[in-house]
């Protein structure tokens, strides 16, 4: 019970602190300040302080806090070591992107195979996983259950895909594209990734520069 | 100085406004409602309302806005009709998807050309944006100036793309890559896309989905 007494401000800076911790675990770092976290996050070592402390993890005045045990703690907060499944539908140029350059296990993913319409990549293996044809879908499904399912097929296709999903009871769906999914099922999570929006933050704090440098 | 008394909570809000009617004048849809803009955003129309009043949009009771006007009106705030060229550093699967999906347009800016150092791709030209040498970025700039550097290399590369951009006097840097870039001139403007971290809170709200059902 004591996670649902987080609140969403600190919900949204753990992917932040987990991401720099599992860099830091890989360039095998063992110890790190609050004083260092905050200055390579930008946030206050206090922040970071009353943050990690919601959550049991306490560093050690002057040794700063185990790399490992944060990173450990941290993960079983956000989930990763559910290791959950996953599927990509769509393998045009990002989701080639995504099974070549993304590192889902660092997420706890387990990324299962990946579909496509387009018979010339059926069979294809990359990066260890293979594309199937998007009509076996439901029956790839059966033999191998997942959880999540990551949209990046073109717009007009996104909403019957999404669909599918759906009925084959996925937990969440991550979805680049652009389209409105309008799932309303409350059991499945959405989390769009609205590349346009990030586009338009960044425009927006240029112009805003150029007007009051 | 108006736009300065906009507060942060409004500001993020706004790309997703403008993108969402973008949507709608590309539908042709000509009016629309705070309730139906509300209702398609997951916003309460008392607090589009208040946000959109915040810079002088205000809809007619009964009628709504006029999307054209309010797509003008956001545009201009978010920088959009500035029309900031851009170039992509890193011409694999990401940049690729964003060359040939990514509706630069929409957000206004123009995309000038994409680089890479891979012979195999210099001089392809990929739905009209042609791929140069890597060397070639400073010689472009100087006959073609750009004010946005898309950051799509591999991690291993993104500093040292990073800091050619910064020496350019780029305004912003859109970074793709999982990078630190360490950009401490507080004149360019860096937004990381951490796709990680947009998975890491799916994750975390299906896993608390599972425990609180």
């Amino acid at each position: 019970m004591k996670q649902r007494s987080i609140s969403n401000a600190v919900i949204e800076r753990l992917p932040r602190y987990y991401s720099y911790v599992t860099m830091l675990e890989r360039a095998k770092v063992e110890r790190i300040s609050s004083k260092t976290l905050g200055e390579s996050l930008g946030i206050t070592p206090s922040q970071i302080r009353q943050d990690l402390s919601c959550f049991g993890a306490f560093g050690q005045q002057g040794y700063g806090y185990s790399v490992r045990d944060l990173r450990r703690e941290l993960g079983h907060i956000l989930g990763v070591d559910r290791q959950y499944s996953a599927v990509i539908i769509g393998t045009g140029n990002l989701g080639l992107a995504l099974i070549q350059h993304f590192q889902f296990e660092y997420s706890g993913l387990r990324l299962l195979a990946s579909f496509d319409k387009r018979e010339q990549l059926i069979g294809r293996t990359i990066s260890g996983v293979t594309v199937l044809h998007s009509r076996e879908l439901e029956s790839f499904a059966q033999k191998h259950p997942f959880q999540l399912g990551i949209l990046t097929v073109p717009e007009d296709s996104a909403v019957t895909m999404a669909n599918r999903l759906v009925k084959l009871k996925v937990q969440g769906i991550w979805n680049f594209t652009n389209a409105e999914l309008g799932i309303t099922d409350p059991d499945i999570i959405v989390e769009n990734v609205h590349l346009a929006d990030s586009l338009l933050t960044l425009s927006y704090r240029m112009a805003q520069r150029e007007q009051n440098p």
